[in-house]
């Protein structure tokens, strides 16, 4: 009795050890290239073959999958079927996509810029709006006269805006000038978004400060941090470079949007912060960038305040704040906004002007060097300590603003309905970077910004860039001066206003209301941002993201299915109200991949649901379960671990004396399962197309077989 | 013409800063709880209403969500709809799984397991197996009163194990044995698990002798070393008990099957080159775990090579490897291989006793201390600057030992049929190993060789563990001499051998066969062990796996679907060559949750289905596309980008004038679109039940409105 028990438990136990061989029952055709039609029984006329999927070679699976990981936009469509003449006026625009809207660029096109340009001026003198047509046909002549200088206090903004993020990136001002010249001319050669408008930006700007002055201080160090600066925009470019040609492009997807309203919120509340230092006149300030330092900071030196800079500060951050206020309310009062940083900074100079003598505390910009950019190729920094810190700040400053970058690109593309490929316009800013790091400049991105006042003035191709550059130049050269007395806190003030709609609550309370767990990963970039670092919020908010899809698998939801009377539809009862069980059948629908991380939850959860049937049958009196079906249709994949789990079900189905049958599987799944010679224990009524054709098939040979 | 224009574009351009209620027609009842009968026309007598889901609250839903993630198992379903005096007692039973079999612990049992020890013991002399009844009544009678004499050698086998893996751990071999007595007593109270066999393992030996001995040298800090361990498995006790408490069992599903074999089969390699040192006699040895340093040290120290102790080594490796391959060919005799290590112990420890004034080179086992476990809580390490070391060795021994003892525990239960459940048995681990640690035990779980072993000779209960105990403690007490003489070779040949089935290039050849991407990730963590180390390898395999999960979503297959002719079914048009591509019409199943990591792929993906098709349309001379479908019976789950994102496919379809319907939404899926109103501007003609129905009702509408 103990040898015979033991010899059981023996072949058990050898059938369990070599488990991967279970099934020895294979099929006949293993190698056959072309379909198996491996259909059930045929008892009814209904019931339709379910077959393998036709043979892929593994070779065939690596380049379908590739394609799809590295040119889901398949980007070499454009030259199918051309000549190789026509093919190599194509690879040419499809580098330099100026190429395309160059030779087209007609007067009416060159009119449109124009007439955008004239709009924006006149934007400034708000009577025109009401005016007759002759009185417009007058203005029309004199604007055009006066188009370079007009353009040149619209693009005065912009100016502004550069000035303003070189100070956030603790650059000096001029810096932010240079950078508005000649990235937009690379741009505007390589790129192929028509209405972006490039600069530097404030998120990355402020990631570069806060990384490089944590290791380098600004104030005392002042030729390394800017060495530090131009490398960090080199690294910056070759990432993003490298990511385009490597067409990693979806990298940047991982910082969804849920991600970046809580990281911009966060960051508008620290540079706000921050920028009390100009508004309150302080002059000794923490380079930290959390929220707890800088409140001590400016609460410490509350010795230091100046009640001049405070008055006046606040005048004009609450102008800025009011002419904002009006914009948002009213889109097309959006000049308001506009021309309002503009007006500050020339009123706040004048006054600085005229009463120099009584306002001498108050800190102003002072002089910048009249010139174009000067090189900076000798400034890069490639050996030393701090190298890895210039690394690792370009590549966060780098995948930031290729995120502002492309997403602005993409937005203004699909309000006009053309393509803009991701890739391709990483390898653009890219460039941008690399060329930007030798002339002077400190990472540039498409401004969001930017982008919409360059949009809403009507600008049609990338040229409006190309003006922008030559205004540039003519500031650079000319105008200098102007910017002597402009004080430190308008420009504290233009940029709280302009990080002030970065706090988007509306967007947020929106993910309160649709996405719980989009919410939880918006509130932890923001709280991450704000308590800890700007790096660690970043990653925890991108931690989050990816959470939640693993979160999603890991936990997948397994539905009970029932009939809608009349038909051969099977949905969720818990969804369907009129949808209802079928007797001796319980109906899953697996709402997820099996994968490792699931396949143990799946086993046990469908387990449960046998369990919990069988407790209600029994409490009601139905007839008895006899059957096990699984709707796979949501089971887009499968891997070695969910094969077994595949297995492992059956057999515990076998020993409850319940049929399990699979349904619907897809083509990847049903060849997996193929290869696994688990689908050998499914042949005899265990495999159907729809759940209907199982019900059918499977009651009725009860029914013949009582 | 200027202005129109531009007014034209503000408005376009303040549509699309308000994005989020561009639908502004809401719903009538938006906040009824019971379902609303959203129906599409009913032109078509088919046609089956699409309804949302009933109003579930926000705290409903969580609830839900949490119970799925911590209580996926439903532990508390045997206390429902019972007295509370049964409660109390089942309360009693589930803390103390003892309770449960121990009041019914019967004679036929304990002759179960007396028999499982005499087979055990027989096996050990195989004529019994050919012996006739009347003969084995006669051993039988015999056998009882020898029993514990005979269970002892078996158990020896046990020892040397946990003599072996101490040394593994760099650790006394007299850890190894204090580990086999106490944790085993303190599991068979709590654990559930009825075949598990409780004792040190090779893999967490391994990881805690790498990298305590990084930091800590255990041949020049002997006692700080050995705080350390104690340390480290108090802190993995810690560790797996709140796991289980906490209900965070499933992340130890994140080590997947495949990265497993990989990082076996890797540590086994470089456990296998360690024992070098044992095996050819080297006295100064690299503490190094990396292939590279280790294979320098085997072969830097070729002079301190001692030529009897190799010989002798390979002699008793080449036996006991012998032993091992007639088991694994003939799983009948596995006896062969469980008695191959005593029996060379046996014989070396003669032979050197015998041979003791010629081989006095040969590095012994020397003295062991008699008694039993010496009580360590005060040697505990809690201040100093290697307890973060501790801290990170105890987590990761912790979180590999669960994973071996999980695993071993499910396999046997569902050999057998019952439940064992997770989190309990982390529980019951983790208390082992906190008891443990005070009683100079170190990191102990269910180790698979030894289940196998126990499984194999009968066991019916935990009891078997406490039998070992038992002979654990005669040992300790009066046969440590015994070991006295035993040689260090046999010790590393029998390491050797039991790694060397650690090496399952069977299952790694499965892999490749059925999942290329789980076979990278277990050769990243073969390498990563090999090259880097162990924690990297480990942490690159995890890496690996997860990217494997976030590549299937970011990514996910769209397949056009075709009717099969004669039905109102919709498959693969690649996957079933009978389907059919229905004119007017693009069909396209989507094979993922729509998140923010694929949104903006999928978006794209769907725009190029379209191309591709009006390409194919054009040069076939089809009818017109009129209408894309998607199928959206895979997209389980959707966040806020994958809203986006489907309003953003339908203005673009809009643009082309193209119908686009969604076909069986999944209730959250419907819920979310309903509440942030994006299904608003899909009521008429745009929500379905089925493709069929779809295709059915908006082909005749356009026979109405040609």
């Amino acid at each position: 009795m103990g040898t015979s028990l033991n010899r059981v438990e023996e072949e058990d136990y050898s059938s369990y050890t070599n488990s991967s061989d279970f099934i020895s029952i294979s099929l006949e055709d293993n190698n056959n290239t072309t379909k198996t039609a491996t259909s059930t029984s045929k008892s009814s006329s209904e019931l339709h073959p379910v077959c393998l999927p036709p043979h892929v070679t593994t070779w065939q699976k690596l380049n379908h999958r590739l394609r799809e990981i590295f040119f889901p936009d398949d980007p070499l469509h454009i030259f199918k079927d051309q000549s190789w003449r026509r093919k190599l006026v194509l690879a040419f625009q499809y580098v330099f996509p100026i190429l395309r809207w160059a030779p087209h660029y007609s007067l009416s096109l060159f009119r449109s810029d124009l007439i955008a340009g004239l709009t924006i001026a006149s934007l400034a003198i708000p009577q025109v709006q009401s005016m007759h047509a002759f009185l417009f046909l007058l203005f029309f002549i004199i604007y055009s006269c006066f188009f370079f200088l007009f353009i040149q206090f619209f693009f005065l903004f912009w100016h502004l805006q550069g000035i303003s993020y070189a100070k956030l990136a603790n650059l000096q001002p001029i810096i932010g000038l240079y950078s508005s010249f000649v990235p937009p001319i690379v741009y505007s050669v390589l790129g192929s978004s028509r209405h972006i408008g490039i600069g530097p930006v404030s998120v990355a700007s402020l990631v570069m400060g806060t990384m490089l002055d944590g290791e380098v201080s600004h104030s005392n160090k002042k030729d390394l941090y800017l060495e530090l600066a131009f490398t960090s925009t080199l690294f910056a470019g070759l990432f993003q470079a490298s990511l385009g040609i490597f067409r990693l492009g979806f990298i940047i997807d991982f910082l969804s949007k849920a991600t970046l309203i809580g990281f911009m919120a966060g960051a508008a509340v620290i540079v706000s912060l921050q920028q009390l230092k100009g508004l309150l006149g302080i002059t000794h300030f923490t380079s930290d960038m959390e929220l707890i330092p800088v409140l001590e900071s400016v609460f410490n030196s509350i010795k230091e305040w100046k009640w001049e800079t405070i008055v006046m500060g606040f005048c004009f951050l609450i102008f800025l704040l009011v002419a904002r206020f009006i914009s948002t309310r009213k889109p097309r009062l959006f000049w308001v906004s506009a021309a309002a940083p503009l007006t500050s900074v020339i009123l706040s100079s004048l006054l600085i002007f005229l009463l120099k003598s009584k306002l001498k505390h108050v800190s102003i910009i002072g002089h910048l060097p009249k010139g174009v950019n000067p090189t900076s190729e000798n400034k890069l920094y490639f050996h030393g300590p701090h190298l890895q810190l210039a690394i690792k700040t370009g590549i966060i400053t780098g995948i930031l603003s290729l995120t502002e970058g492309i997403a602005v690109g993409r937005t203004f593309a699909s309000l006009h309905n053309y393509q803009v490929d991701g890739n391709k316009e990483m390898i653009a800013i890219g460039f941008m970077n690399i060329v930007g790091c030798c002339f002077s400049c400190y990472v540039t991105t498409g401004s969001f910004s930017r982008s919409a006042v360059n949009y809403n003035a009507g600008a049609k191709t990338i040229f409006s860039n190309i003006v922008m550059a030559a205004t540039v130049l003519v500031t650079l050269l000319f105008l200098m001066p102007l910017f002597h007395y402009t004080p430190d806190f308008v420009l504290a003030a233009i940029i709280i206003t302009a990080v002030v709609g970065l706090v988007d609550y509306k967007a947020a309370l929106r993910l309160w209301k649709l996405d719980k767990l989009d919410f939880v990963a918006c509130c932890c970039s923001f709280f991450g941002v704000l308590f800890i670092s700007v790096q660690i919020g970043l990653a925890i908010a991108v931690g989050v993201s990816v959470f939640k899809i693993i979160l999603h698998v890991t936990r997948p939801n397994t539905v009970v299915l029932g009939n809608i009377p009349g038909t051969q539809i099977f949905r969720s009862l818990n969804h369907y109200e009129n949808a209802t069980r079928v007797p001796s059948f319980l109906i899953l629908s697996i709402e997820s991949p099996i994968f490792f991380a699931n396949s143990l939850y799946l086993q046990e959860r469908i387990s449960r649901w046998v369990r919990g049937e069988e407790n209600r049958i029994r409490e009601n009196n139905e007839s008895a379960l006899k059957c096990v079906i699984l709707d796979m249709t949501a089971v887009t994949a499968i891997d070695t671990s969910g094969i077994d789990a595949i297995s492992e079900l059956k057999k515990n189905m076998d020993k409850r004396s319940l049929q399990l049958a699979l349904v619907n599987l897809v083509g990847t799944v049903m060849e997996k399962l193929h290869q696994s010679k688990t689908l050998d224990s499914f042949r005899s009524k265990g495999l159907y197309l729809t759940v209907g054709e199982a019900v059918d098939d499977l009651s009725s040979s009860w029914k013949h077989w009582p």
